[in-house]
């Protein structure tokens, strides 16, 4: 069975937090492993050592190519992989090799960037190309829910402009390190509250700043219950990222790229809208595009 | 000398982060002192011993009266005060007595609260006294900057309503916390930066949620200064306050309570609105509505 484990090559995710690689025969997966050995936690000289542990199981054969996206490839990663600026294809066959000491063969995926207003993406542009291979043709607008949410305007196979919102940042920070830490704990969810609060700040976005503390002086004054609090702040911050955002959406077609919670929350949020939403696995999307790098990684010259 | 330090009361203002002490021969303060004995650090046993220890040199004579305002009232505090429900009077003559196990007598003075929108202060309400104080017959509205801003409106020496805003508490997470701390590091300030983003949230104020992220990308792609970052972050948050609180400041009588960058800062914001600002002392505000709560524990049946 020593051949099941001997792929073709590697696909890696490599983002802030965490490290993940799938050793992959064409498009299939054979197997699968990760860390926690983020970009965030390693300095220059850690990625390759972090690397070749997690994957030394499959190269015992020899080396096999990598095919890598995210935050590896930043400034503060392993090499910076060069922004392709917007209006463009979401990838192309230029990628970046990473120094490496031993036999690896690492090639990292560029980011895009936009000029104006000034934005960024890394690891999503692998996604959005995913994304393209699995619907081959779609025009429209990606919500990518995430720490970063990023909305991205498809048309003709590029990407045409993006934005990115710092919602999932904010709700994690104001959860956890804020005032309303306590107002707002645990993990329940009450979807009347959340839908309520979106709409709130949907059609009055300046309330937002004021409606945070109103969650403090609620849980005090009314015993307002931690699930209800906590839905509420999701609700008022995906409420306010809805009304700046809504020229993405507004009478567009739709996909949201997520899994989970936080996905199904932006689907409920963009329902009352009128708005309806094709939902696609992240890591089948992540995968497609890994595995479109690769081929055109095989077909350059 | 001796008698120099002998106050007739002691001044007390226990906040979240610190305590601060002023021995008083009524309204002239003969000395001062602090510790970061705050609120949030203290369980219930813990305040006694904390007073004791910074007032000790101040009552080697004999205990005398102590008059507290701030969190040491809040129900996590040393003993709760019951919130006063708005319109009232910024203070009444209703204080705590806070259980002590030795001689010491000390009075906490309640906070306010309003039901809908649900809002809550601790110590704003005695510097709000103390601003009438000097300040009397005085109608308007009130800019408290802090962690937590209040805006506050006052009317024939009464507080008619207030709203709290987490400015304060979202610039110290954005910077200090998330993806945007080496984007804004340092302690530089670009006024300029400064006065346009306050601009472009006070005018759209649903653009916080996705201008908060250009940001970091600004810097990537176009080498933004931390100060010029730094500056537009505050402005952006206050811009958004600003369009949220704008029924508090338009063609209003106001006052800023606060000292220092912050409140130069609402000061610098407000002034392009065509806003003109009182700027009162905080100490000063606070001292006098801790010895105005005093006269009143004095003159109390």
């Amino acid at each position: 069975m020593t051949d099941f484990l001997t792929p073709d090559w590697i696909a890696v995710d490599w983002g802030t937090t965490n490290l993940r690689a799938w050793a992959m025969q064409g498009a299939t997966v054979l197997d699968r492993a990760s860390s926690d050995q983020g970009m965030g936690g390693l300095s220059r000289d850690g990625f390759e050592p972090a690397l070749a542990s997690l994957i030394s199981k499959w190269t015992a054969a020899g080396p096999v190519p990598v095919v890598a996206c995210g935050m590896v490839g930043s400034r503060q990663g392993w090499v910076e992989a060069p922004y392709r600026s917007v209006p463009c294809t979401p990838m192309d066959s230029n990628l970046t090799p990473a120094p490496v000491s031993c036999g690896l063969d690492v090639r990292i995926i560029s980011g895009l960037s936009q000029q104006a207003p000034a934005d960024v993406m890394r690891g999503e542009e692998t996604q959005i190309a995913g994304f393209l291979q699995l619907n081959p043709g779609w025009d429209g607008v990606l919500c990518m829910p995430g720490t970063h949410t990023k909305w991205v305007h498809l048309s003709a196979g590029e990407v045409v402009s993006f934005q990115t919102f710092m919602t999932g940042e904010l709700f994690a920070l104001l959860s956890n390190a804020s005032v309303l830490r306590h107002t707002v704990s645990g993990e329940g969810w009450d979807n009347q509250a959340f839908e309520k609060a979106v709409s709130d700040t949907l059609a009055r976005p300046e309330k937002l700043a004021g409606m945070l503390f109103g969650l403090r002086a609620g849980q005090l004054l009314a015993d307002t219950a931690p699930e209800q609090s906590r839905a509420a702040l999701s609700g008022l911050l995906v409420g306010a990222e809805l009304a700046a955002s809504r020229p993405y959406w507004l009478g567009q077609n739709l996909a949201i790229l997520g899994t989970g919670t936080q996905a199904n929350a932006y689907r409920n949020a963009l329902t009352p809208q009128g708005v309806s939403c094709l939902m696609v696995d992240t890591e089948r999307a992540t995968l497609a595009g890994l595995t479109a790098a690769y081929r055109l990684l095989r077909e350059a010259p």
